[in-house]
Formats: C-alpha cells, sequence, structure tokens
C-alpha cells in the first residue's frame, strides 16, 4: 500500500475517524485516540527512542500543564502570544457563582498555570546553576497544546511530543545538534518517509514576524523533517532546535567551567508522524515498516 | 520494607523528588516525572488492565484538553465551578498585545476549550443514540486537571486517570457496578494494600455542598478505596459510580430497546496508586508485589 496517490485532508480525517484512530470531541483540532492510535502512537514512540540510541538520557514525561512563570521567562508568551492557552480558574474563596457558563467565566481569574506549547521548556529551570562536565541530555515526552484551531488532522490544538533536549558547552550543544539533525533525517528514512530535512522558522506573532522568520530561516538554527500527510506534501513531523544561550541565560544555565551553557533540542511530532504512517503506508499497522515492532505484533490494530 | 511506619507528607514529598519520582515544576500540584515514576505508572495501569479482565472493552485514550460544551453539558460546571481550569487564548485575529503579560491576559477570551477534570466525560457523547444490545464498555486513558493547588504529593492539580466505563441498561449497568467494586477491592489487594471499599461522596460546592454530600453517601452510588499515602491512612486511590441516567439522560444514550441507558464507571488514580505502592512497599520497584512485572523486569527503576 505504499506510495499511493495523496489523500486529501478531507478524506483523510474520514478515514482516521471511521477506522477509530481518532475519535471527535465536537471541538476542533482535540480527539480521543481508538486502539489503533493508542498502539501507533506507542509504536512510533519506542521506535524513535530505539533508533535515537542515546542510553545514558534522563528519561522525563511531562503534563499538559505547566507553570506560566517559566514559560513567560522563557520568553514564550512575548513571541507567541497567539497560541498560548492560559489557565483560569474561580479564585480560592470566591462564592458561588451563578449557574450558567458565563456568569462562571467571568468570575475566573488567571492561576499560576498555563498549557505547555512544547514538552521541553519545564526541563530549563530543573537545571539553572552549574552542569556536570557532560552537560544534560534529557528525554522528554509530553503533551502540548497551540491555539490553531482546524478541522485538519495535521493541525491538532492537542497533541503529544517526544523531544530530545541537550544543555551543555557550545563545542557539545553544537556537534549534538548536527549529529541529531541528521539521525531524525534517518528515522525518517526509517519509517519508510519520502521525506526531506530542510531550513525553517517558527511562526511569530505580530509586525516583526516577515523579519524574525526570515533571520531564522538563514542562520541554521532550525530544521524540520518534512513529508507527506492526507494531500500535503511537505508537513513537519520533526524538528531540530538550536537555542544557542536563549534559553540558557534566561534560566541562568552554566558549563562546569563556569560558561554560559546552550541547549537544542530535537522535538518529533507523535500524532504527524503516525498521519504520515497512515498515508504512506495505509491504515493497517501490519503493512508498517519493521521497525514498528511493537505495533505488529499487536496484531491488526483494529479496536 | 513494607508496612513501616507511615511516612509525613512532607518527608514523602521530598522523597519522591530526591529519588526522581517527582521534578518540581514551579508551581503546586505539577509535576515532571522521572524515570522511576514513569515505569511505576505505566506497570500499575498495565497490572490494573491485566486484573480488570474485560478484553471486549474499546480502548481509548483522551487528552487533558476537552469541549467546554460537553463538560457543561455534563453538569459538571454547575456542580464543580471550583475545581474546572477554563482555557482563554487570544482571539482570532486580534492585534499585538503588549509585552508584558498581564496585558497579554486582559486580551484573552474564552476558548472552545476546558481542561478534563475526569477522564471519562468525552465518552458519553460518542454514544449519543441507541446502544447496541450489549450496551457499551470503554477503557479510558486520561488527563486530568482539578484546581486544587496543594503541597501535598496526594493531591495534584494535574494527573493521570485509568477509568472503565460501562453504558447499558439499567440490570447490565447495575450488575457491572456491583462487580466493579468487588473488582476494584481485589485490585487493591493485589497491590498489597491494607485497604478498605466505602461508600463516598463528591466534593460539592456552595451552600447546598453538605446536604448533596450526604445524600449521595447514603444512596449507594459512590464508593471509594482508601489506603495509606504518606501519613494518611484514608487516601481515594480509586473509585466506582454509578451515574444511574444523569449523564445518559443529558446525552440523550438509549438502550437498543429505546430505554432511557445507564451509566457507571470505575476510576483510578494513577499517581495516588504509585504513591501508596512507596508508601506501603518503598521505593524500590523491585520490592513491589508481582503483578507490577513490568516495572520489576525494567531493574531497579532508578534513573
Amino acid at each position: 500500500m505504499e506510495n499511493e496517490a495523496p489523500i486529501a485532508d478531507a478524506s483523510l480525517r474520514e478515514q482516521l475517524c471511521d477506522e477509530s484512530f481518532l475519535l471527535p470531541t465536537g471541538v476542533p483540532g482535540v480527539f480521543g485516540y481508538g486502539r489503533p492510535m493508542v498502539l501507533a502512537l506507542a509504536a512510533v514512540r519506542q521506535a524513535i527512542v530505539d533508533a535515537w540510541g542515546e542510553p545514558t538520557m534522563t528519561v522525563t514525561e511531562f503534563p499538559a500543564v505547566m507553570s506560566r512563570a517559566t514559560l513567560t521567562q522563557a520568553g514564550y508568551v512575548a513571541s507567541f502570544p497567539h497560541l498560548v492557552g492560559s489557565i483560569r480558574a474561580l479564585p480560592a474563596g470566591a462564592g458561588e457563582p451563578e449557574a450558567d457558563g458565563e456568569a462562571w467565566e467571568k468570575a475566573l481569574a488567571a492561576t499560576d498555570y498555563v498549557l505547555a506549547p512544547a514538552s521541553c521548556y519545564p526541563v530549563y529551570p530543573l537545571h539553572s546553576g552549574k552542569l556536570p562536565a557532560a552537560g544534560a541530555l534529557v528525554q522528554v515526552t509530553g503533551n502540548c497544546f497551540r491555539h490553531e484551531p482546524s478541522e485538519d488532522p495535521d493541525r491538532l490544538v492537542s497533541f503529544r511530543q517526544l523531544e530530545f533536549v541537550r544543555i551543555a558547552d557550545r563545542d557539545q550543544t553544537t556537534s549534538w545538534f548536527e549529529q541529531g539533525r541528521e539521525k531524525m533525517r534517518q528515522i525518517g528514512v526509517g519509517l519508510g518517509f519520502q521525506a526531506t530535512v530542510d531550513s525553517a522558522s517558527d511562526p511569530f506573532f505580530g509586525p516583526a514576524r516577515r523579519i524574525l522568520s526570515a533571520m531564522q530561516k538563514n542562520d541554521g538554527s532550525k530544521f524540520e523533517l518534512l513529508t507527506r500527510v492526507g494531500k500535503r506534501d511537505d508537513v513537519a513531523v520533526a524538528s531540530a532546535n538550536s537555542h544557542l544561550t536563549h534559553l540558557t541565560r534566561k534560566f541562568g544555565i552554566h558549563t562546569a567551567d563556569g560558561e554560559e551553557a546552550t541547549s537544542a533540542c530535537v522535538a518529533f511530532g507523535l500524532e504527524r508522524l503516525v498521519f504520515a504512517l497512515v498515508t504512506q503506508h495505509g491504515t493497517d499497522l501490519r503493512d508498517w515498516p519493521a521497525g514498528l515492532g511493537a505495533a505488529n505484533t499487536a496484531g491488526t490494530g483494529r479496536p
């Protein structure tokens, strides 16, 4: 079933829902996952961890919710104010709000919490201060939220990331970033994708967005793994990002020698990878590449 | 290491952080999880799925974010307005907000999304209309949020649930609920807990809360599995809930015969179960009961 004609996005969504990969929840970009999707996500995640092959990594998982102060300190809220979900709740000691939803919403106040737009932000403040000589190497699995409501299955509001994060001195991080970019490409090949790696930029907000994007596209700090999802040929399913001192400075992270540390990460979008696999190999998990053994041995993956 | 003297809650938290079960994020009730916690959560979850033993279940996972309309329709926002996290974001087409966080927060508007306070709410609208003759039987894993900020590790703001949900005619649901309550108790025994099952009530809000709680405690609609976590002897680590027609009526769910359907669920709090295991069996996963094989075979569980 490989490399059939592209599926239109609407029909990809329909197919994913018909075969219980996706369970609609009534709001755009948020889906429950049925058995084939649960199996596929677990298999893809494990295949990437195995292929990444850095067994000394610190293994972590982070929830969908994170500290508002940390995300603000990272500069994310200033650069991407349109993507962040802010969490409000009834303040402690509040009286009973009127029963209707609008009165309730008006009685709420900002909490200490926001939704994580990427999995790795909570990792940096854990390393404030001096790193060990080898630096830090962290695997993060997390749930993310970006407020980009869409009916396209490749543009989810709520999604999962698997990230690998390096925090170290400049030479260590640069070398890791270059290897990571190549490993990202090889993982695409291993998943049987027709994929390319290209320089890219983040979706900045506001009048300076074009300039900021163009600068980033030229400075070699962001590369994406692009492949076919539904009818689009160039969907980013992973990205390698060099932050230089952008985050380490904000969180006061230094090398063992007392120099300013640097950081980089490689992030995989797990749902998009599954949708790319469905597009390029079909919905029967038994037809997927051999590296996805967990899915294959679990049988058909049908619910 | 079983059944040692209780650990005070502060020292339980300290121990969980020292041994990388929990990674602080700077805000109360939200933690990252290190390798031992990742392994323990997966092992506990799998042990419960295996012990539950209903292989015909529809397997699902739901994210932390859900439809505001669904949670309102379920009556949750009216009954527990103090627990719900409402998600705000910049409205489409908004201009650039001022750079500081307060101006940004003021520019936000309510979205279609809230945080799920329990995993099973998105399941009911999926069954609106007529059920098959056997009814529905759904396994749900999900991420939940309840705005109860606390430094106690047994009172998380962000946590995971594994739920089993039955939607069927009254006899089918009643029989399943009674068996489920007993299976919940047996699962506690299987995890090596000194545990009791007791009737319980939900944390209602407002002036009528005492009456509502007392009514629920007497009507046999909610039972909790209580065990020791830290220094507290009676922490609820699971609950069995009979909803009768409370949810099926709101979501228009009928039996194959056209009667009003009923529903029930049994929900396990995965983090609390791990903390109960740590309290009662220690932090070395090799000392945990044999049913937790996945954790045991994965070695020490230390990062």
